[in-house]
């Protein structure tokens, strides 16, 4: 139920649309086409760099965009698949989930080949492109409604020795954190799907709020080409990327140093995005802009670490994520 | 059609709602409350400070929010009327028009007292606050879909005296920038009901993406102090405001300094708000994530000059503003 | 830019639908048609009764089509039109306002021949029905959002006897409350334009909640035989109506006298409408059920009188009126 | 999936959120929660009371949240988890399904740990509450759509000792009626999980409309006081609740009792609710409002019996029901 | 409010955006650009041609695009402006009202330029375009609702002889039809801003339902070249379009000969569009496919003439145009 | 999960409503009843005809609308199930999908009995039509947006006798096009379920964009007629149909023709459906009427072959089908 007209054992860089049929009011015979870009320079490591899962986290797009046009072949060991967009109707709509199904891509794996468009898309990814590489780097980034300090993420593993490789390909990014995450979580995600089948799965969140930033992407870009450096994927006829600074490995320990809003008000955060901050401090004020009779409420640290995540819009309603605070990982 | 229960002759602080009927599907008689507070100290001057005019703009709603609740009447000289969140429905619609009736605040000026509820709006304010002031500071952001270096605006006046004025009192907010508008409008602003009864009028537009940032929050609640303080609002016991850097003064020159794009596309700027590029400088990339065959498209400065403003979300449509280029002012 | 094919002399009943053009997406060339039904029985009082201007309001539209249908074209002396739904287009969407323009019809008086699809059924009405006629009865109810105990309104008059003769019409209804109002309000109302030409105007609020019942609909009909009657429309062949209980004269004093919700909630009224209630009475619970640690929130009558109004949807939101008290009228 | 931090084994009085993740456009990290209520006092019997599984039935809402905050832990005995908004995001909305998912909790179960945020909130009543008690007593009422008298329903169980049990239960709660279910239904309720693991199962019907009324409250109040007292939950210290009327015992012994519109129009029912009527007595009238040609055309009763239930709103279109006959049950 | 950068002496080809300021939710600063071509070969007639006033009037907007893009600049006299695709928004939208505000452009001249940008689109139409021709031509067809026999529309002017020009003007286009309109209407078209100024205005309906086929395309592609031709904008070195056969004179007698749908039903037509009709025959059928208990009724022609229009969609509602009948013309 | 009364076993003509249980927010209680029409004259063939899986494709259901009201039961050999729409809500919405559930009903088989109201649908087609029958004809169209020359369609079967008897069915009808598919596809049509239940499955494409043409009903009308006489329905009392031309075979080759839009614009057909193109013709063009720079763009035929289907509505979207083509069938 996809199609996708790239021959793999040819060397060099190839672009093609994956196809999928659809059907709508709007279209009755539909082909949603999403472009993939491939390169390969022999044999060597095989890696796939998404972009775009959801759809307002525009950073990776961008940067993936300018790789797949940017990338000389020539220097390009093993194989790479890029997808800049993968939920490209989602990109396009400004929507975090696909506007054809409602469908949330990264909760749909490994996906039904009869099923939703968002389904059908999951399915592809799992049963076509996963089988074909070593390495899946899934690249998002804190969307509309949210904002992180650009890190990379991986999910710790039962082994450590894996932890350890996942760490290194995390750091080699060169974004100021990498969070490893220890929660339990359903085994709907493309995650699942990679680290079953014992495969190198890493993540990110780079920037948010549905831009892009002349940091952030510079960031992408150089961390990408420091991650495919790491990966084996460039020859040394490439020019060296610049190192980074080291990574600061945090984790968020537990659901109370999530903070959600309790009512619909403005989030004013008082502290930049990877600042320091004590138990008890002032991370925020709450600002109830309908109220006459309720001055600014600040919103307290629960505990001690530093500011990994705030709103990525003003104002918030119950239940929305105003912060999310971090601290040093111990295993 | 409006009400408003406020003495204006009484000393010290008071808070009350104008309070307009409307009349929905969801509320039929819904009775629509927008916070206003008044400080008085005696006689001497009069300004009215207004947020939100347009909803998502949330950086001056943040800041009057912070000076309402804030500012020690003690202090206050003359009058101050602040409405922090003046298109309230809006604000919390995370919209820029009125979720009521869809109206432009900004574009229903002097107002209609049986029209819409916007247009009821427009009324009060022309006909009920500004004729008890002598200054009117409206400020806005870029909202949603904009970003704008921080700036105060003022129109040229035909009396070179007051735009001096009107300079003064701009420059003294302390903004980065100050930019002098000079060209036509169609008569249906507030600018325009209060430079016509001959009173002081400044705007600003600080920040954007429907976001508050700690840097903006604390400029805009600074500058607000040194306007309040420039205009004579505040007595020697106020803890003076800190001294600004001298705002550079511009003006964008014509229509063919405001960037649009052509097509739906991700665009990514590649300079920061404020810096200087020079005629034929890239800006920015237009980046078409739904075609293989459409490399990046670079965005040349059409004039040199200063990068004013940038889009607010990264992907832009057709007509949209990508950026607007400023140059210095010379009389 | 309306067409209704009624002879006016004609003895009799006709039926005819008022027609309107109006042009959608949905339909080009729509030629919108509302049922009008018309009796004449000689020269003699002349009355134009008309339901469903705000079209959730069905009370009155079920009652005004049980008349429409089986009032006796025979003893009728004078003449009288029907318009059971006259905002026929709101009621079917079960809405208050146009589904073709959101115009709320009841704020659209005189009319616009040049306007909208509301605005030029206002100006058919001001123009081609309110000539015809000496007495308008607007007959409303709470709609989806408001319940009323049933009641008939009239605005008081300049002239006491003007008064006088309208609190007569209203009582004859037979309702248990006659509200008069004193407030004052924009000129945009069906009421100013019969009131300036010298005619008879009265309203009603007969329920609410999108519904009908039982008693409210024979109440409604009842009533309507009863003004009629009053009126001098029925003649002696007609079987009396009912002889109603005397009908309590009140008014509501002021804008505190209207209770308004802060937030969202569920609203428990504790009290029947018509129930007296002292001033700081518990009338009825704000229920915050999303809320933890909100217990039941009391609403205290803050003046004496009687529940004359209750919200008609249990859950509420900000603005939205949940009650209001109406107090014995003095002169 | 879900996370709720009450202790089971803790004397007295809890509150919690039932904590759901969410993810939708305008939230990508949403912590959705549900206020849980906890009463323990000892060993005892077990009951879980459950309100707002559609949101839109708000009768329930206000009697078990009342309850949460005024039932005195003191004569609690055993353990009961109320839970008044089962479904708070449809509650917030007005509407009768989920806003998140389009879901119909009622027709979920068991529920999917994978799912939708329905389905999981299902899942999480299936796994984590049910096996934690003997009863369950689901509260529902007409919504926005209907309404019903007051009732209590249960399904014939295939065990007449059991429906002995179950219908004991029932009458203990005092509404006016006891519905006996006897229809097949696919195996995707709340009942089926519970009556399936052996334990006793309550629903009830109460009022309709998007409404509450002082009654309705009362009765639902008074009548899971009675319920609890019935089930050994309360001690000798509680004051009794006033003793009901014995509850009438009726079933609905097919489709033909189930009478659905064929039209849009204003149905106007002519029986009050739980009124006797006669095979061919008219029930009420469909007013085709938009017709000069169709005068009200009546609807018969097809059986003997008491009218059960009428449309919630006047207006009806195709399909809808707009009245539910019921008659005395024999087994 | 307007710029259109456009030197109306230069001869020869130009193409120019008319450029309008807009500002929506999804937009702050957005800058309308509707595509404007000019052609000039001297002193000479003066023509507008207009496409897409209604956005789902496709055939025009691609017969002008043709035009615009195909016409040689040699062979043009005088001035022609094109504008192929006016209410460009509505075009995008598959609407024929602007999605920005509503507005309906056919029905919102001469404009307003402080209003919607409907308004300001009509006003700029007005005061800038409009003066500068001696003809207009403003191309419609049936939209997405309509389908019509391909023809021209003049309104019978007070003078004879300018009906004449008029006539002559419109028989050239070389339709089928050419329909002469005697109704009256509310001062709100561009027809009545331009025969006011003493110019000659010229109309079509061109097929419908929202496409294009090849075969009116090149009705309306021929129809404009023999027009231009007529009205002296061709030089003898173009080549000559076909001669066209004798269109058909009628008008539209009364109301009467609209027919409209009564309810929600398939209508099929049983003739074609341009065939002659008897009064009494038959002209489609109603199937009421959601009812066992209807079968097809038919639809009979009121009077004798001539099927000029039919519905463009098969499913209609109440008030929806099904047919429109038009008979001989006679002065 | 649905009920249908009708008995099966007697003769005659029988009309029932098939009534599924629906519940949304507008209707708790709903009973989505869809006409089906029974004919049956003795032991013989069995035959099941649907229309409007589709809701947007009515070509089909008027014809079977006919045919349910006008086929005299006498002449009737066997028995015939006919279902003029069955997905009425969405040929009641104007839509291809369920408005209830968005379900496409063409890809929801074999259904489920406890899932959506589309699965349910289809799952009682499945179990409860499908096994009371030995051939099933469901008739297509392009709806909204797409048109296609009318044709029949059927799966190449892998026993080539199959697929002659098949074949001899589609031709049977007397389209001027026989399409025969070779693709795969996913198990989830109505054409899979019948096919592995070894019965006769056919389908057609009959016009398209959402209408009726006086020529697709009267083929569709014809055809039915033509194909109940081949599968032995119609005894000899019947007036013969017409006999039809010979139908040509086609089928599409590969994926390659299917063209699709990359772009907004008006696609502009330049032939007539069933023409013959050449490799390299010109089959339309692409207008970008919001571009000024872009000249209308040609589409050429990728492939020789005929054209078998063009876009319905004119405005098309990126990946949007604008023409498929055929060629002649060779096994």
């Amino acid at each position: 139920m996809g199609r996708l007209n790239i021959n793999w054992e040819r060397e060099g860089r190839q672009a093609a649309y994956l196809e999928l049929p659809s059907s709508t009011n709007a279209s009755a015979w539909q082909n949603l086409r999403i472009p993939v870009f491939y390169f390969r320079g022999g044999e060597g490591p095989r890696t796939l760099l998404i972009g775009g899962s959801h759809g307002d986290e525009y950073e990776s797009q961008v940067a993936l965009s300018k790789l797949a046009h940017g990338l000389d072949p020539n220097v390009v060991l093993g194989s790479i698949i890029i997808i800049p967009s993968l939920n490209l109707p989602a990109a396009l709509a400004r929507a975090r989930l696909s506007p054809l199904d409602g469908g949330n891509l990264n909760r749909e794996f490994p996906g039904d080949a009869r099923g939703t468009v968002t389904q059908r898309l999951a399915h592809f990814v799992t049963h076509e492109l996963v089988p074909r590489v070593d390495n899946v780097v899934d690249l998002h980034s804190g969307g509309r409604t949210l904002q992180f300090l650009p890190c990379t993420f991986i999910h710790e593993q039962s082994d450590a020795a894996r932890t350890d490789a996942f760490l290194a390909a995390a750091q080699s990014f060169g974004a100021p954190l990498t969070v490893i995450l220890r929660e339990d979580h359903a085994d709907v995600m493309l995650d699942d799907v990679v680290e079953r089948a014992g495969k190198l799965m890493l993540a990110s969140e780079l920037g948010g709020s549905a831009l892009v930033t002349p940091d952030t992407v510079q960031l992408a870009s150089d961390g990408l080409l420091r991650l495919l450096k790491h990966l084996g994927h460039l020859s040394g006829d490439h020019s060296q990327p610049m190192v980074a600074a080291p990574s600061r490995v945090v984790s968020v320990p537990g659901p109370e140093y999530y903070l959600h809003a309790d009512d619909t008000a403005l989030f004013e955060p008082m502290r930049e995005l990877g600042e320091t901050v004590q138990e008890g401090a002032v991370i925020g004020f709450y600002h109830y802009i309908d109220r006459l009779d309720r001055a600014p409420v600040p919103l307290h640290a629960p505990h001690s670490g530093l500011l990994l995540c705030t709103n990525g819009e003003a104002l918030v309603h119950r239940d929305d994520t105003v912060a999310v605070i971090a601290a040093d990982y111990w295993r």
